[in-house]
């Protein structure tokens, strides 16, 4: 089972002009990311637009990252669903294509319980063996796990002991689960678009998983970092930071992330799917001015 | 285009003993209820637990209702997804399927806005000709449309002039859209599992669009009260509302609904998927007492 | 310290035209209520308009319960706060004016955590030697309580062994709590108007505790199931249970509440303080049609 | 009616070790922020922990801030309340103080709609004369405003064009407002503790209104950016954007908040009341990292 480090890339879903899957802008995304020095790519995200595409989609997008991505690095698919079945579903796919584990947050219920989410995870242990990654992102099952409770899953569950926190304040968070681990060896990655990257690494996180356009910026902290020169680390981090701020705006962020990644030619197109709110002129505005101002 | 008015029932989905669809049970389902005397049935909506199904599932789910109801009654096609390009495939797949229309709720973003809103039901409307039920539910969405809201899309839609209620309190939401529809003719559907359907029909409502096992219970209310027997149709009403109250219960309602089913002879098995809740031993015994004081 | 059992009322808060708190009016409810056998009264609760009342109007309330109930019956006190200094101090109002007990919810705020929860109670405790209820009710904080929290409380806290349930489905809920208490003893008051009440005792609550207006159905009904008469108890309760279920309808279940009390004679004034809604023509004549049903 | 510009802080509540309103460093607080520029102060807002003070409390601490102010700079007054009763309470406490107005978000209920927060505006302005600042933070209320909302008001009451916005992406949301506002010139004062501030004056605010522990940085990027000199502005703000951002963490922010005005000598302790968070080791060590790489 592949214990993730680094800097790991939730990939967007690239659309043509009509709003189709553009499956040849994906190949010239994962191929700028490795460039960029990612450890991973993890398919099929939040903001890989997966909500919004179809079932037949999935495939073909997952078909595609794993066909052009071909062992160059491993690959983490999204595989939450809001039942049980559908998310095992996902996991199979996943398992089929060869990825190297899978990415699960607990299901859409209102009244779900701590008792189901562990069962929920144990369930998936107990059909794959491959890595399991908790995401603890409540805006999608509604529920908050607390950083106990996220620890009892990692304790249970040998094969679900990575976490993706995006429930802020990650760092804060992060100190919590180290503080109760025990010397389970946790894996943390930091999400939030990396704009908390360093403080999350002073908590003790391990890497990032998140969908930033510029995954090389979070790679050169994490490897400074790793190295042990916390401050060229910090220092590179608080240079590069106004980007990482101005692109993770809740309802627009995903579009100015597209926008940058049509910038630095990857994308044909930079569209994100209804209901997805399109760039307008003033965040057009200000991210010509930070990208001017970082030299990107 | 059809005009719905009665009691449409929404359809449960049966699973086997494995937990795969069951569509010989789905068929009996489909023949008590149009015993009951309901005027059409809505296939594929929240309560049968569409959130826990994969795409292909929705397609051998809509084919057995579609095959087996025949044209006895028409079927309205829950479609709402959580992108428009979803949405819009199951309101294909509903207009390949032969429906009379499709049943939509707002898709589910963090950031919605009414003018969003406004143009996902008119995007459908431009596409098909038939009738698009609009779900008033705001947990699908996390968005609330106010009463005036619901009125501009009526107004500005023809196809989109009926509404399925389930924002409580219904009866006095009926009451605001009267106010303010101005002679629109608005088609206004109670839901709540018909908790309060003499309410509704008191402030104005036409019928009922909701789950419930018995919906010849609600049949009898509304034939009643549009016989202008408003006397009956409240005594019948107030005399059967213990079983409609205690169904319609957040977690535990589908598990109790498809319980009365199988004692009615219709599911083979009464199981709900993941991560929906078992029926308990108490709420067994209290749906026995309720069942037996009702000579159900 | 005082063990509750069969019906406790939220006591509302009148107002008289200019919507001043009225104390004739209240003097009135509480003589009302006692006649119909309540076994005690809850003050400042949900239900008393407590979010649209000031601190000084806080404390001409209490004093005006405490003085007219005189020791008929035991007065519990909401002393629930978004801070835990504000919550003592209520807590010291209520013990000043010599109340039975207190009745607290988790405080509001975004990232609370069981084991402030769990602190909260504690402080509360080992400052004030009276029956302290464990409120659950999750919009007032936005935390949702699972039982096996609510029973670590319990466990830990022996003056905080009563539980007011207002997280539906609460029959469901508290037979999970009956299943975890594990002798402890714990005091379950069902809450939601009194419209699951006969379900709640079934799975093992001791009682109701809500501010239902006519006291005397819930009394009627815990007495009847409390002398083992079970059939007789469920056979009541299905019979006025038309009234509990309209009652309880959001946003507009108060100002019915009052429309009824003003109705019994014991309001002057049936209003209720803004953002509340009023009653409508439509509800009103829904009450109309169900009191005379019922022949209340 | 005076018209805000520039930067509006608003003020903290210090405490004392015993928990107690500390007055003496809310005088401290006034001056530091008066030398570092502000045009005036917000009292009793949100981040002044206002929830957790009870009102007698409020009374002192706007009767501290308007005594020891003394003019220098205009103060808005926090008058947010539950019921629009408690909210002109709190509106009449800062017209006898003096204030130059208030700010006030819709309340808090379930069933809130558009027509009655106009309402709510409109009352405080027909019988208060002075700027009605509009806050715009959804989980106050639990009411999303939508921009169209927002100009309605200012539109229909002219003591109320001024928006505190805190509803991220808030450079997005002062653009919409700007292409709906028509002339109306609305004042708009971006929130967020200054993390989008250049985002939000590109967009076309006017100022900021937030509680940021170093108000200088933000004066001085007003400053620039409203003498033209935009560049220098954009510079200046995204050289110390890596403090605004980390401080403005949600559930330990106001602790970090204070921890800094400690370490700027005005407060002399820099306890939150519970439940607030306290500070970490975690969140102290990055504090160190970013205070000493911006020579703070």
């Amino acid at each position: 089972m592949i214990k993730l480090e680094g800097v790991y890339t939730v990939l967007p879903t690239p659309f043509d002009e009509r709003g189709n899957f553009d499956s040849e802008s994906l190949r010239r995304v994962i191929d700028l990311f490795i460039e960029d020095g990612v450890s991973g790519f993890t398919a099929l995200g939040v903001t890989s637009e997966v909500a919004r595409i179809s079932d037949r989609e999935r495939h073909a997008i997952l078909d595609a990252t794993m066909k052009h991505t071909n062992g160059r690095v491993p690959v983490i698919v999204g595989a939450t669903g809001d039942g049980l079945d559908t998310c095992l579903g996902y996991c199979e796919d996943a398992h089929k294509a060869g990825a190297a584990g899978v990415m699960v947050s607990p299901p859409r219920m209102a009244k779900l319980n701590s008792n189901y989410i562990r069962r929920h995870f144990a369930t998936i242990a107990e059909k794959f063996d491959y890595t399991i990654v908790v995401q603890d992102f409540p805006p999608i099952s509604g529920y908050h796990m607390e950083a106990s409770l996220l620890v009892d899953i990692c304790r249970q569950i040998p094969s679900a002991r990575t976490i993706k926190l995006e429930d802020a304040p990650t760092p804060y968070k992060t100190a919590r689960i180290r503080d109760l681990e025990d010397g389970l060896g946790i894996n943390i990655f930091g999400g939030l678009g990396g704009g908390y990257l360093i403080e999350e690494l002073i908590s003790g996180a391990n890497g990032a998983m998140t969908g930033f356009a510029y995954p090389k910026l979070l790679v050169e902290t994490v490897s400074k970092w790793n190295a042990g020169k916390h401050d060229e680390a910090a220092d590179f981090f608080y240079r590069h930071v106004p980007i990482m701020r101005f692109e993770f705006q809740p309802g627009i962020g995903m579009a100015i992330r597209k926008e940058i990644l049509k910038r630095r030619g990857a994308l044909a197109h930079a569209g994100i799917r209804l209901p997805g709110a399109e760039l307008d002129e003033s965040t057009k505005a200000a991210l010509d001015r930070v990208l001017k101002w970082l030299d990107l």
